[in-house]
């Protein structure tokens, strides 16, 4: 089985979803890097190539390689792997840069060997990576890169996943203001101790977001999509995002938050045409505003990880 | 139209459900008061007789009475309504005693008047009977004794209010020490603010309890029956709660907790068998504890307040 080798879709994801901090994610399918996983003779993980992106190629330093010999700790592996990196997802950009590799290493690797592990196994090994890239092992990028579609991670330890029904005519719209927005920042301005009465507020609405996937009401979900504990102080991060958001909102968006830790915005529409049409006012705003953006339109990725060949 | 009279089966409800604080609740079926509500000539609203507890006749005093009277302030209304009450849940028990009065007088009210209202406004009108009874107008009695079944409230300002699906075998057994908790004694020893990492651990619970119950999925819903914020400050006010708790646990409940603000303790168990082992259990350790204590097995009642006559 040595020379056998894959190449995969490695998706965007977008993290929290307003109210669902740190259990709430989304895959993307119009926004990902591409990765080739190879089986070699010699044992172990090799990282040959990264393009796209300049980031350390040595495994233990690398997400997808620290995920990967997590991964090779549990099994005796008969063949060793290679991996080839094509970055489209910048790093801190808010749209699981570091997910999308460690996800989609671990997924590789697990096909490669005849797939003896299982989805949540996978989690498990791609928050290694998770955990090199922002010094904490969470999953709420990872989940929805390997399950697909939206996911809760309703605990971390034990790991406990649960995919959430997406409805159809769901599209997202994400603008990324070209600066860097480390994790690990974006998190220290967090308040440690939060009133309980916005915690009332916020499991609310994760309550109600989550029924509305159910329920396919497009209506709840538009009133769930709120974030009154995380978004008021890291909202401050990241320029523009006071504008773009009441853009989004004016274009006919359904709601509009931070994506992950940000600097990226997301918001989401009922219809493609409606996600165009954010997508254009917030073109519009970002020149207005002399702010250098990417903006993507995608579809919700129910698949997850794709094996393109 | 004067003369005509209906009477109703006003049920318990368990306000909370663990994790959901302020915004879970479910309906019973088992346990509940009687009301007969009688159209009248003189306008207004009397309370004629309540058997069963000690409670004020003076409709402004009476929750039954302020819930009604908050409704006929939105309606000119043709005639007035005479309320009897039959009390068989205990004021102060944390079974929605104030909510089955104040629920059912406003359901029976609306139908005698033919329905103008919906459920949500008669949710909006019992609530006025909930700041009479605890000071603060709560939804998370009310919604599921007028809803049936699980219901959450995202919101209470705006009010937005979601029926949750109930798996089909979930059966209740509640215990209730005879002492009395007040709501307002109970909501005094919470915390005002609480640690971020418990409160996404709360909002993850929430969202795993509401994905089990459109799921079906008994063994998460077993393991988002979890409070981590408001449970352990309570319990200390609730004689005997960890050793019930471990009981109904042990009798192999899928989970057990605070009934709203307590002193009753619930379990959920799958299947009517379980949830009489669980009693039995119950009713044991009271014996042991030599406290006076009373049980409820009950299923969840999907309907809410009920037409008997």
């Amino acid at each position: 089985m040595i020379g056998r080798e894959i190449r995969l879709f490695c998706p965007a994801t977008i993290a929290n979803v307003s109210c669902g901090f740190d259990v709430l994610g989304l895959c993307l399918d119009a926004v990902g890097d591409q990765m080739i996983v190879k089986t070699t003779a010699q044992k172990g993980v090799r990282i040959s190539k990264i393009t796209g992106q300049d980031l350390p190629l040595d495994p233990k330093q690398n997400v997808a390689g620290v995920a990967v010999l997590a991964l090779l700790d549990e099994i005796e592996a008969p063949c060793g792997f290679e991996i080839k990196i094509h970055k489209n997802i910048k790093p801190g950009s808010g749209i699981g840069s570091s997910a999308a590799s460690s996800s989609a290493a671990v997924f590789g690797v697990n096909h490669l060997l005849g797939n003896p592990f299982q989805p949540i196994d996978l989690v498990r090994f791609a928050m290694e990576g998770e955990a090199l890239a922002s010094g904490t092992p969470h999953a709420d990028n990872v989940a929805p890169a390997i399950y697909g579609g939206f996911t809760l991670v309703r605990s971390t330890t034990p790991l406990d996943i649960v995919s959430i029904p997406t409805p159809a005519e769901l599209v997202a719209t994400v603008i990324h203001p070209q600066i860097e927005l480390k994790t690990k920042d974006a998190r220290a301005v967090l308040k440690q101790q939060i009133p309980l009465s916005n915690a009332i507020t916020q499991w609310g609405n994760v309550g109600g977001l989550i029924s509305s996937l159910f329920l396919g009401d497009y209506e709840l979900l538009s009133r769930s999509l709120v974030d009154v504990v995380v978004e008021p102080h890291r909202a401050l991060l990241i320029p523009g995002f006071d504008t773009f958001k009441h853009a989004a909102l004016e274009a006919g968006a359904l709601g509009s938050g931070i994506s992950g830790s940000g600097p990226s915005i997301f918001a989401l529409s009922k219809g493609l045409a409606t996600a165009q049409k954010v997508a254009k006012s917030l073109e519009l705003r970002a020149k207005e505003l002399h702010l250098n953006c990417e903006i993507h339109i995608s579809k919700i990725n129910t698949q997850g990880i794709r094996i393109l060949s």
